[in-house]
């Protein structure tokens, strides 16, 4: 599944910016890709690009117009679908992250065929994965690992990439969620695979590749949370990471859903080389990364030399102050 | 998801038994819900109860065709999809694990309408899963792990659940794969959830139960298998047991399908517990299931009498030697 580039984004009549973050996303991370935003009447997200009609967005080159909204419950509302037939109409593909496919929708589905468009449903993968091999493959590969869900993992993986790639080093970002996918578009929303072919699917999203090139794997879940431990285990077994940063949020006390508290750092670190050797005897973790949004910029700072201290490993908050120490910890990985 | 026995077992014209181990499986453990197999010309396999077709099954009460074999590449021949359609033509129900949904197939969908049967794909439940919550539901459960897949887990739980049931014991197997699902009329195939709600499913297999109930919980994989250890990890905090017993196979040097090494029973053990008690702080092994079918009698009786020394917990054979040791040890569990 590739999802051309370059993208309108669609964030409907979202209510606030939560809902839109998938779109945010994409446009924080490739704003080179997203000509323009697609908003409908009493939409209160604001991606900050310029707000084009479907049919400016294709006078000005559009390939694909990017669903990066999320309505209530996960549906698709009735004055969505409208837009979605007027970009499929005039020729853009349409894309998006719903549990449901777009071409169930008949109206969609009839526009797609009209217009000769196509649709991507990124959480339904139309590859055919095998089960994991769990065997070495070549090229090197970090993998992003949690104390939570959403403590900054994709947005660890996409910074060392953009660090990476700006020392001149071979670096690519490997999607496992659905935003992520957008942002690169490629890779598979692992979360929606059946559980049979969680690892086989991170071997294909992170195949062989030269001895000097580095995968930056997006991480998924946690190991110790209990609704998506298996999702998280799965991918570092697939990942075979020779690496790992441990991501967190300091100032969370209980688990994304649930009523569990927050694993520490050190069993985050110790579960993760104790499953990670299976694939990867290599593995070690070589950074944490902390999203400090919620500390002022003295204590975020007394926190990570705390953190780096206590495990001898670069501690940042990637947004804050950048991952060049995690880069240059990578860069002398034997 | 429920299958109504009586059954007609469907063995097509596999080759071998290893073909037909689904429906073999069913009739081992559920003798009086099976009241004949169906076999076209050239079966090589026979799982010991009258040949009937589809007229005389109906006329003996039978209420569904469970297609208990698999042809080569698990497509379904077009010669079975003759047998499937007078099944449901007849008025029986049809109930299949293929990774394609019956109805998928015109002549089986129309054949279902015609007869006003019911069609089961065991491998795509019906039901919307929600994620795992994680909390602590009333009820014991036990769950069978392994240092491998295929050593026995499904055998060891059903075993447990026969034998508590003999001495008056409130137990019920809890089906997590899809011969389970057709022995217990009941359950999911877990390795074909999607990856986000594997702990959720397990939580609706095994639901809150009276405090003296006992669910014997069906293993799937091992968390050391780099293909599966995600579907295990997932059932593992979905099942949150009150005790495991780890199921082996003592002549196997390498993992099933792959070329990692078996894990030791004490690797399974740690690892076991350490994860566990995420959803159960209380998870402790209480008991080995060795399927010592390659070894001489003497041996066997050798090696177990090694492993209860060295674990300190019973080991038996459960088909060679029972499971009372098993079921002694849980009932005295605190």
């Amino acid at each position: 599944m590739v999802i051309e580039p370059p993208y309108l984004i669609f964030l409907g009549d979202v209510p606030d910016a939560l809902a839109a973050k998938t779109g945010l996303g994409i446009v924080d991370w490739r704003p080179e890709w997203c000509i323009g935003q697609l908003r409908l009447e009493g939409c209160k997200a604001d991606a900050g690009i310029p707000d084009l009609s479907v049919e400016e967005a294709k006078a000005q080159g559009v390939h694909t117009m990017v669903v990066g909204a999320v309505n209530a419950g996960g549906v698709l509302p009735a004055h969505w679908i409208a837009s979605i037939v007027e970009a499929l109409e005039a020729g853009l593909s349409v894309a998006t992250g719903l549990h449901v496919r777009l071409a169930s929708i008949p109206e969609i589905a009839e526009a797609a065929a009209r217009g000769g468009s196509g649709l991507h449903d990124v959480r339904f993968s139309n590859v055919q994965f095998s089960t994991g091999k769990g065997s070495k493959r070549p090229g090197r590969r970090v993998l992003t690992v949690g104390t939570d869900c959403s403590v900054g993992k994709k947005y660890t993986a996409l910074a060392l990439e953009k660090e990476m790639r700006a020392r001149g080093m071979d670096a690519d970002f490997r999607a496992t969620g659905q935003t992520g996918v957008f942002i690169s578009g490629r890779g598979a929303a692992i979360d929606a695979v059946a559980a049979d072919f969680i690892s086989g699917a991170v071997e294909w999203i992170a195949p062989d590749a030269a001895p000097d090139h580095w995968d930056l794997i997006e991480g998924q879940g946690s190991l110790f949370h209990p609704s998506f431990a298996g999702v998280s285990l799965g991918l570092l077994h697939g990942a075979q990471p020779d690496a790992f940063i441990v991501c967190h949020e300091p100032t969370r006390t209980t688990m994304r859903g649930v009523s569990n508290s927050l694993p520490s750092i050190q069993q985050v670190i110790d579960l993760t080389v104790a499953c990670g050797q299976l694939t990867n005897p290599e593995i070690r973790c070589t950074g944490i990364a902390v999203n400090t949004q919620k500390l002022a910029e003295a204590d975020a700072k007394a926190l990570l030399e705390e953190l780096a201290g206590a495990y001898g490993v670069p501690a940042t908050d990637p947004i804050r102050f950048g991952v060049a120490g995690l880069v240059d910890r990578l860069e002398t990985l034997d």
